[in-house]
C-alpha cells in the first residue's frame, strides 16, 4: 500500500542543515560515499553509495509518485528550475500562487486551501500505487501531527553541526512515539525507517 | 585497550531530557521493553531488555571500570544516595567539594583541579582494564573537544520529546566527524556505538 513518508538527513545532534543554512558537505556526504552507482531520474546526477545504502536508494528514487513540500522549500530551491530531480508532481502548500507561475503545471500543483491535508489528498491521487513524500520542517510536523505520516525516514550521519536547522521543531503534540526502525547501516549515514503507528501517535 | 566513553539515551529529535527535566520515562522506556533481565551491581535494580540489547547492557553494566560527571549531575542526583548504582568510583568535576562529603572516599573523588582532563586520568589509574564512563552534557562536550573520548554511544529511542536539554548543546568545535557506528537494535532503543577516530575529530 502506499505510504505517505517524511524523509531527511540528520546530523547526530539532530539538525538537518547547520549554522547559515549550511553543512550540506556533511549532510549529503554519504550520496557520494560509496563506490555502487545509482542512477536518479535527471540525466548526469546520481548517487554513489555502499552496497548497503543502494538498495534504500533506489526505493527512494523510485519510490515516490508525488511529493508534498512547504512554500519555503520551494522558494529557498527555486522551484528546482521548473522540475524536481526526482521528475514528479510537486504539490506545494502555500496561501498564493508564487508570482509567474501557473497554479496547475505538470510539474507544479499551488494548494492555497486546505492546507497540508488538502495537498497529501491531491498527491495520492496521482500517485497510484507510489509513495508521497513529505518535506521535512513544518510541512512533516503537519503532516504528524494531523496524523497523516505512515513513515518517518531519518538518515543519521555521523557528524555534529552545533546549530542550525532542527529536523521537527517546537512540536506542538510531542511527546510523540514512533514503532521500532528498520535500520539498514551504510558509508557514513544511518538509514533509519521509523513506522508511525496509530496507537503510538501520542506518547501520553 | 580501555575505552573513555560517553553513553546517553537520546530522543528522535535530539534530547536527553524532556521539557522540565522530564520525559525520562520515555528515554529509558527500552530499560523495561523486554523479556531478558539483566542484574545490576545494587541489589534489587535490574534491567528488562530485548535478547539483542542484553549483551550491549551486559558489557555497559561490568564494562566500566570508573566514572567521570560533572557537579550538576552529581548534584541532581543527590550523590547517589552515596554510592553510584554502578558500584565504581565516581571522579565528580567541579570547583570546590560540596559541603558535608570527604575530597575523595572510596565512593567518590572531587576533582577541583585540572577540569575534565585530570579527572579521565585519575579515571583511568583506578579502572584498570576497563571503560571510562563520562557523563554527558557539558562535560562530555569538554571531554570530546580535548579529544579523550574513544567512543560516543547514543541509546536513540524512538520518541519525540519536542524541547529540552540537549545531548551535546553549543559545540564550540563543531562541525565534527565521527566514524560509522555499530548498530544494535533492540526494543524501543537503536543502540549506536561512534568511534571518535582520530583524523575524524574535526570536519572541516
Amino acid at each position: 500500500m502506499p505510504k505517505v513518508a517524511t524523509q531527511a538527513s540528520v546530523s547526530l545532534d539532530g539538525f538537518i542543515a547547520g549554522p547559515e543554512n549550511g553543512g550540506f558537505e556533511y549532510l549529503f556526504a554519504w550520496c557520494r560515499a560509496g563506490d555502487v552507482e545509482v542512477p536518479t531520474a535527471s540525466p548526469g546526477r546520481s548517487y554513489k553509495v555502499s552496497e548497503a545504502s543502494a538498495g534504500y536508494v533506489r526505493d527512494m528514487i523510485h519510490g515516490y509518485g508525488a511529493l508534498v513540500v512547504g512554500r519555503n522549500q520551494f522558494d529557498g530551491m527555486d522551484g528546482w528550475g521548473g522540475q524536481h530531480p526526482m521528475r514528479v508532481q510537486v504539490f506545494v502548500v502555500t496561501h498564493s500562487v508564487p508570482e509567474g507561475w501557473a497554479p496547475e503545471s505538470a510539474e507544479f500543483v499551488f494548494v492555497t486551501e486546505g492546507g497540508v491535508k488538502a495537498a497529501v489528498e491531491r498527491a495520492k491521487a496521482v500517485a497510484g500505487d507510489k509513495n508521497i513524500g513529505v518535506g521535512p520542517g513544518v510541512v512533516a510536523r503537519e503532516a504528524l501531527e494531523e496524523g497523516l505520516l505512515d513513515e518517518i525516514r531519518i538518515d543519521l550521519v555521523p557528524f555534529m553541526l552545533g546549530e542550525g536547522v532542527r529536523f521537527v521543531d517546537t512540536l506542538g503534540a510531542a511527546p510523540l512515539e514512533f514503532g521500532d526502525p528498520q535500520v539498514i547501516q551504510g558509508k557514513k549515514v544511518t538509514h533509519l525507517v521509523y513506522p508511525v503507528t496509530a496507537g503510538a501517535a501520542g506518547a501520553r
